[in-house]
């Protein structure tokens, strides 16, 4: 009896895998490496400052040939005057489609704070007493150790990525296997500045976007650095926040006591805003998010240790939105990622300072519409006694009449998604993952970040999820960024592991 | 009756002010004013940066020789590299003694804030449809318009009282009129950045600085421009406090609910530290300040309309510490003079920030010491449950074990000082300034900035008192300084009302 149910299924099990073995897979990445981090230098050479139009021109021209010389149709779809690259392979129609999404941009850099000189030359480096050297290039040519790391802008977020399927790609082609699925690739070229184009290129091309799922080739690993899929991310809405004391900075020895001081009243209002633990008070802020208990125990089940995480990243105790880790990231956020008025440092000076500026950013989820988080926000500043401007500095009318005012700038980012669990397409992502790595990997319910998925999933009505490659402690963002070659080497086999298995 | 009792009374008053009537002082500083002015040129023109040997060495030979060759004999004491330039003329042991406080430095310049090339480069100039335009210096030739102004740095902090002191001499001089007080002086090169060495020179030279009052040629004039004597003024301490959070900056979604934002603890810090009214929560902080009826009275004499002055200055309401501006002074402050944490404007990222840093300044009187204020402080972010460390970042032992850390640097500034207003030399003042001004003058009790005169007073045992004469417009510290030539001429006839009473 047993024999007879495990038969047919062992059975079937062969034959979705037939194309490539796990041990070829291992094989053909492993061979194809150290041409793959050739190529993936010269690409992270290519500075891709996402406002800078020349840096998107150059950007352009090398994707769109990468693309093409791997067989690829493409096509450049202009909006508001940003490119975004569109290409498509062979379309099969007895195979299902994926779309998927390439990051070439980054965030600017500040030279200054990265340990190389040119975050846009990239450094292969080498962990030795606890510091990062470089390493000569031709060490690829020997033994490569999968703890070396490329250091560069956006070696991680999300060069890195891209390059791994393309290996994928390149490796398939060798083999003469052509993958289990059609192929369409959108490449955005602004995704660090919220992706402003995207939708409506979506939206004017629905046909030629069209797909079954949407493969998201950007975000960063678990803690944990196992292989990764992320159901969904929440989005994010951005605030700049100005409050106004006197016209002018002011004397505080002259008017200490006397003039109201913005820094103050900003701080009360930040104050106001959030508890010790963590917890936004702005009312209706987390409503409409509900955690069910079985969702809270597959969350439960992800290995992490929240306190060493918390002692790895320098705090004593992380904040309670959540009851783990996993829990606080189905929650909608709020930070403060800038705060400045007057002068600190060499510069300081004794003045009472004429403005204060906050800069706040909050991650929403799809139960916590963008639209609505920004709305609250106003609301509550609103409701602790400010006047808000409509433009750049009050009048003087304005001045002499509200005792508490400011201006409020908001901008609208990514939306939040979240597919579904169950899905065709998800089984097919999961049985992908499962062939490469077993048991050894994490699908998370939603991840922290924010991607700008939102116009594809509503649009196109395609399940989106994305496929997590790079190394936990690669510093996206910041200076420093970099990716561990053993997660790039992994990303190839995840990709062969997907494009060889049956949708 | 009424006539025997006027009649002596008149008399005396007639003796007292034999020297120089008051028409007269009017008719010699006019005709002095052109020569006067010529020499302030000269001296503006030499950069007095403190902190820059060179700058000293310049200012330190022109002063010696602008009191030598009015006679007065000079003396340089050393303290610890610093110069302090001591000056005496004839000591008369029937006359009273005064000890001249000057002050020779300025504040650094940043050029390219100011509308002048050069700000020691003196401009005079002259309103134009609301706007400041040079005019020619020979129109010094012509008559002079009290309304033009003088632009350079230290025009007003303080080269300019000193040149109206130098200026009252020379009249006198030409009158062959003897000062009715001993004159002592002592010059100071680095009041800018808090006198450091100045009360050591005083401690070592005690005998040579005796004096039965010290006349500060320092500060600005009350909002109503009216000639002002200053009886006190606040002491200073500034604070630095580093809040830490994780150990390096985080990705706001990565870690948005988990990671602790410092500049959120900082928000809550500093809204408990000062109420929406201005009051400083701090307790004790106000501990001894007694402002008596007769003291509030005299204040609320003091022409100046609060509502006005706010609107003028740019905001709705002012904080409530006191009942008007003159009795808030009276009270210490406590300013945030400059915040900081992460990045805004162009620079903006979406980053839980590592650090958020906050710039103190508070203000004190003499009943609240500068130390205790500082003690207070610092029992206060304690009692809020932070963690104090000593060096400038925390041990990972520190950061695993407590959720609230911060660094707190403190800094001791000037001293405040404040002078009875009814000694002998209070009257010898008051009588000076009357007899040039009628009642058309101001007394206040304590003025808001700082003035580094507390080793002075404390060593000497001597009552201090500043005679302020730059326009309250002045602009001292910031960009386009400046001082008005109306009241560089008031300063000259202000030191002939004193040099030419009876003490």
């Amino acid at each position: 009896m047993r024999k007879f149910i495990l038969f047919p299924f062992l059975l079937l099990v062969g034959l979705a895998h037939a194309q490539l073995s796990k041990n070829e897979i291992f094989t053909t990445s492993e061979a194809q490496l150290r041409v793959s981090l050739i190529e993936f230098r010269e690409y992270l050479s290519l500075p891709n400052n996402g406002k800078v139009p020349e840096d998107i021109a150059r950007n352009l021209e090398w994707t769109q040939a990468a693309l093409e010389s791997r067989g690829f149709k493409t096509r450049v779809l202009i909006g508001n005057g940003v490119p975004h690259l569109f290409a498509h392979g062979k379309m099969d129609p007895n195979k299902k489609t994926i779309l998927v999404y390439m990051q070439v941009d980054g965030q600017p850099v500040d030279s200054a704070a990265w340990n190389q000189e040119n975050p846009y030359i990239p450094e292969l480096m080498e962990e030795m007493d606890g510091k990062w050297e470089p390493i000569n290039w031709n060490f690829l040519d020997g033994k490569i150790n999968p703890e070396w790391k490329i250091f560069a802008r956006s070696a991680s977020d999300s060069k890195g990525p891209t390059m791994t399927f393309f290996s994928a790609l390149d490796i398939l082609k060798q083999k003469g296997i052509e993958p289990t699925v059609n192929l369409k690739f959108i490449l955005d070229f602004q995704e660090e500045i919220s992706s402003p184009e995207l939708a409506p290129i979506v939206a004017a091309n629905k046909d030629l976007f069209q797909a079954d799922g949407i493969l998201i080739m950007d975000g960063t690993r678990h803690f944990s650095n196992l292989p990764n899929l992320a159901f969904g991310a929440r989005g994010i809405v951005t605030a700049t926040l100005t409050v106004f004391g006197p016209a002018n900075d002011l004397h505080s020895g002259q008017y200490g006591n006397f003039a109201p001081n913005p820094a103050f009243q900003l701080s009360r209002l930040l104050a106001a805003m959030k508890d010790e633990e963590g917890k936004v008070l702005i009312p209706g802020f987390y409503e409409g998010v509900n955690i069910s208990e079985a969702d809270f125990e597959a969350m439960s089940q992800i290995p992490e240790d929240n306190q060493e995480m918390a002692h790895e990243m320098g705090f004593a105790e992380a904040e309670k939105v959540g009851r783990n880790y996993q829990e606080a990231l189905q929650f909608p956020s709020l930070n403060i990622r800038g705060l400045k008025s007057g002068w600190t440092g060499a510069e300081v000076r004794t003045l009472i300072p004429a403005e204060a500026v906050v800069e706040i950013d909050i991650r929403t989820v799809k139960e916590t519409p963008n639209e609505r988080q920004l709305a609250l926000l106003k609301r509550f500043i609103l409701d602790q006694g400010f006047y808000l401007i409509e433009g750049e500095e009050p009048t003087e009318e304005e001045r002499k009449k509200y005792p508490k005012i400011a201006s409020l700038q908001t901008r609208n980012g990514s939306q939040p998604f979240r597919a579904e669990m169950d899905t065709e397409f998800a089984k097919w992502l999961e049985s992908g993952m499962r062939h490469v790595f077993g048991d050894q990997f994490i699908k998370t319910r939603q991840t922290g970040g924010s991607q700008p998925m939102a116009p594809f999933i509503n649009i196109l009505g395609a399940p989106a999820v994305s496929v997590r490659i790079p190394n936990p402690d690669n510093n996206i963002h910041g200076p420093n960024e970099n990716i561990r070659i053993g997660n790039y080497l992994e990303g190839i086999q995840t990709c062969l592991g997907l494009l060889t298995q049956d949708f």
